[in-house]
């Protein structure tokens, strides 16, 4: 076998990058429902949070954090990061893949969440809580139009979810008034809405205060499941790159800021302790 | 007169850096106490906050900037961030500047404010109010006792006050809970506390709620007019110095992010519109 065809039929870890701690949310399902495969994680702390940059910045960050996947032997990158999926995602897919390498792939968590939401819902009618990145790209409102024509989306931008998360007060009393404040305003004037969708890897961790804040005839979705499933489905429909994605168990934590700092807030998001190695990307 | 002489005496404006807005508030100040000089204002905003980052990410951003600032012509950098000063400061002055070039200067926030709340205490204890990375640097203790030894320094990491603030809820009901919290925690059991200070340059637009909160016989203070003041009286000191500093009166904003936001935010800090330009520094 030639160099060529050997760098064809390399296998190598699948790639999950998120530009902080959320995207553990979405790794720790993955891994669940497809526990045979090895994983690198990335989190680009250092940069983190992604929520309020402009396209710009989220595009080069991204594709930066790609490259440097791509180059640890990722075949596959999932961008387990709303923001990212919303605003660097297709530029990526189409401008720079081919010019990289075309047989390698990029998936997002944008897609796969439309998809299951327009399954859920009823009435039509959507919510999406995401950061004012991913509410402004309004990469919701366009993938739902695609796949469910005639489906309304609104959407609301939740800003001090992630640093509520992240300073360890979504449990706390201080989280109530904002969980009050972009809940009321996703639900007001809008009755028809029977689904709402947690458009960022953070909120999960605050899906108890929320619950409660939502009318009970109204889901609340998490997309860790969701991409888990989507994911499993790819990898049977694209046997080709399955054969791409090497077979261990094991999962390799990488981070651009200190890794003792990425094990403690990791503990957070996963209930286990993780050890994180430092990396440059940039 | 050859190269080397005509670079040595050469002048620019002066450099305010900081990881985003909150150095607006020191820029203010500095120009209304010395209106007559030119400035560059530049912020990280692209890899804002630095307060929650660790020493090797700070240092090595800041670097980044002072090279950039000095690179544009400025033989005076004042670092107008609090998270800067406590990480990087000692660091490039020691290790950096004397290679970079011996003559020109880079300025923190930390010693002035800590010479000038020293001269203001009475009971020779006070309060710190500032981001996880100022607080757990613990750079205000080591000044205050290099400068007044035997005075005793207690200090409290408010981490959600940078977000509530970008987040324009410094004037809204939820930023009452982490005022409350963060300042409750500096007051418990620290009777003999009678000077407090906002050792973060987006603190002053929490002012007035940190004022109801705080009992009225301990005094609450900003940097900006001592950061000023401390740098009317440096330029004072070193003529070398102040000749090197271009007069004009203009001033130029750079942003590592997008302009337009930039602009919006740039608003709430100073009360003006300002046009900023985009640049890249790392």
């Amino acid at each position: 076998m030639d160099a060529v065809n050997e760098e064809r039929y390399a296998s190598g870890p699948i790639g999950v990058f998120d530009s902080g701690y959320g995207g553990l949310t979405i790794l720790k399902e993955i891994r669940r429902a497809l526990p045979q495969y090895d994983y690198v994680y990335l989190g680009d702390n250092a940069r983190a949070p992604y929520g309020p940059r402009s396209f710009d910045i989220v595009y080069r960050f991204t594709l930066e954090a790609v490259r440097f996947l791509f180059a640890r032997g990722c075949r596959l990158v999932i961008l387990a990061c709303n923001t990212a999926s919303a605003k660097a995602l297709r530029t990526i897919q189409q401008n720079d893949l081919p010019q990289i390498d075309p047989s390698r792939r990029v998936l997002g968590v944008i897609r796969p969440t439309a998809e299951s939401i327009g399954r859920l819902t009823k009435t039509g009618h959507i919510g999406v809580l995401g950061t004012v990145g991913t509410v402004s790209s309004q990469s919701y409102d366009m993938e739902v139009e695609k796949l469910y024509p005639g489906y309304r989306v609104t959407s609301e931008a939740c800003p001090m979810w992630v640093p509520l998360v992240e300073n360890l007060e979504a449990d706390g009393d201080g989280a109530d008034y904002f969980v009050d404040k972009y809940v009321g305003r996703l639900l007001e004037g809008n009755e028809t809405l029977d689904t709402i969708v947690l458009a960022c890897t953070h909120y999960p961790l605050l899906y108890g205060k929320i619950r409660r804040r939502v009318p009970e005839g109204i889901r609340v979705v998490c997309q860790g499941e969701i991409v888990a499933e989507s994911l499993k489905d790819y990898l049977g429909r694209h046997p080709e790159m399955e054969r791409r994605c090497r077979r261990g168990g094991t999962c390799e934590y990488l981070t651009t800021e200190n890794p003792e700092k990425f094990t403690g807030l990791g503990r957070v998001f996963l209930n286990e302790d993780v050890i994180a190695t430092h990396v440059d990307i940039d």
